[in-house]
């Protein structure tokens, strides 16, 4: 973002989406809001080095498109720790911040690849032009400020379009924390006087939904109720529901949607509903199908546990696969900035 | 239970199901182990009166079976409060504390009617027999032990019944605390040789899956594994589960299951998977079909709310309907003491 000319996309969006809460570069390091904890507690966590930004990804300090920005971020780290070192130097340290960043979680290492891999042709390209030190680091910011906005001018757009989908009076139900498009998507129905009521569907282990989603919303003016993650179908039966929105970690060219775990059951019980489910984000042209997706299985603990609190007995284990996936037959549409489109037809989105 | 003559039913099960600890009688108080606590914290509650028996009822101390348990011997409090006084002050007494007893929680009125109204029946057929004083008090202990010791005698043959259906090496999903069939099916898939593995759905916000169902399991020896309640779906299609189990609030004539929040979502993700729900318990004769059935509401702070600790911003509602319907066509059997029945033939459950 070249800060004079472009505008910034966050205005009237919740504290949790402002950049300066996201990854934000400045004064030599990178903060990161703990997403962990917050509305809890609202407290940074300060990366110095790269590393410690792709510590704060594996730890999921951030999540959502929390750990992209903190990637292109951590870029600028990267180069900052090693300016005034060779050319060799500082490429061989941003091949190996790139593969660092990128592989901080596996199931959305493809895309993460994708936006290091651009802070890296940035890099070469400023390096060829004898660029070094403190410019070179700027260069590198200015990428990553600028892949910020554009993030969020698509975010805008997108939320553009589900508000498009609604009625004057909508009622959503939503799992995790469907990211910035919640809040721009409040945003256009503010903007469009629509009247907004949210279920947040609470997202165990991390109540992603009850802590993330449901601040957003709140912070944001709308009408909004937590409810656990075994009330979803019971919601969508009895509560009027005119759409189920979630979000994608990952979305293949043949129409299945990766996301948080959970989403699938809703997604069942949203057809038994007639409620149409509604993703947003943009199919991925590296996965034609779900033949190479890792299931990420994390740290059982977080399950036989809520909020650091144990809840079982010594002896009894945990399992916690991280996302799912929904096959295209559950899936109404699929919300990008483009358009949206029918999860059969994703290859349209590349067509020009 | 005429202690000399019944075998007690409680032998070789978990703690949790010991008769000591779902709501017992001695020294003039009933004790309740409290189970929105286990296995956290090892608690009794300690009640001096039926009222706050009751009031133990409404909070939510014991659930599943205790509340009936507790509210028969909340019925010797009541006697063992009035014990010396006249005829129709202990029979004005007895019909207060059946109806506080039984109006603890509303959906499960109907059913927690006939306990009581058998120890009015009790206490009527004592007095006309000039039974007064300490003998009054152990007629009606002697038949709330007796009610206890039979619903273990059903609850043993339910779980008989249930390891029938079950391969040599059964992986079973089971939906919050399916109660004490959990430890009679363990005890009789022991006795026969079979090994259990259980996949136990936490069961927000009480977590009665995680603390009670995979505590009961762990303490008898199966290999317990706890997951989320997004998780279910993902769990029906990975890992080779052979039946969906839960137990009921209510189960109608016609077929519909009144269970747990979460339990029709799963039904419907089991289905779906191709993997058969059974469900335990017996059809209510006062239940012909859902129309009386009143979808109990409790305090949505539960919801905003994990072990005590708030999980939401301040402004975010929370909803916690705490049962659901699941309708016959979802579920492949009821598991009765009398055998396995379809739901659509319920009425034969009744047959002599």
């Amino acid at each position: 973002m070249k800060q004079r000319t472009e505008e910034r996309m966050d205005q009237d969006l919740a504290f949790l989406l402002r950049y300066e809460n996201i990854a934000w570069y400045e004064d030599g390091v990178v903060k990161i809001l703990d997403r962990r904890i917050y509305p809890i507690r609202v407290e940074h966590v300060i990366c110095k080095t790269y590393a410690e930004v792709a510590e704060a990804i594996r730890q999921m300090v951030t999540q959502s498109e929390g750990p992209y920005i903190a990637a292109a971020m951590g870029m600028v780290l990267a180069v900052q720790e090693v300016k005034d070192r060779t050319k060799e130097t500082i490429l061989a340290q941003s091949d190996e911040a790139a593969y660092a960043l990128s592989h901080a979680r596996p199931t959305t290492s493809r895309q993460m690849q994708a936006v290091v891999n651009d802070a890296r042709q940035v890099i070469r390209d400023a390096l060829a032009e004898g660029c070094f030190g403190q410019a070179l680091v700027e260069a590198v910011h200015a990428y990553a400020l600028h892949y910020l906005n554009e993030k969020y001018q698509r975010y805008t757009r997108i939320g553009q379009r589900m508000e498009e989908l609604l009625p004057q009076r909508a009622t959503i139900l939503t799992q995790c924390f469907p990211g910035t498009i919640v809040g721009t998507m409040l945003r256009a129905c503010r903007q469009k006087g629509k009247e907004v009521i949210l279920y947040c569907a609470e997202t165990r282990p991390y109540f992603q939904g009850a802590r993330l989603t449901a601040s957003v919303a709140c912070d944001m003016g709308a009408d909004v109720t937590v409810i656990s993650d075994n009330m979803p179908a019971y919601v969508l039966m009895n509560k009027d529901v005119d759409v189920f929105l979630s979000a994608s970690d990952v979305i293949t060219r043949d129409g299945h949607v990766i996301n948080k775990i959970g989403t699938f059951q809703i997604a069942l019980a949203a057809r038994y509903s007639n409620v149409p489910y509604y993703v947003t984000g943009t199919p991925d042209p590296q996965h034609r199908d779900t033949s190479q997706i890792v299931i990420e299985e994390r740290d059982p603990r977080l399950v036989t546990e809520s909020m650091g609190q144990k809840i079982t007995m010594e002896g009894v284990k945990g399992y916690y696969p991280a996302f799912d996936i929904t096959p295209p037959e559950f899936v109404s549409g699929v919300v990008t900035e483009k358009g949206v489109l029918s999860p059969y037809e994703l290859d349209r989105y590349f067509d020009e």
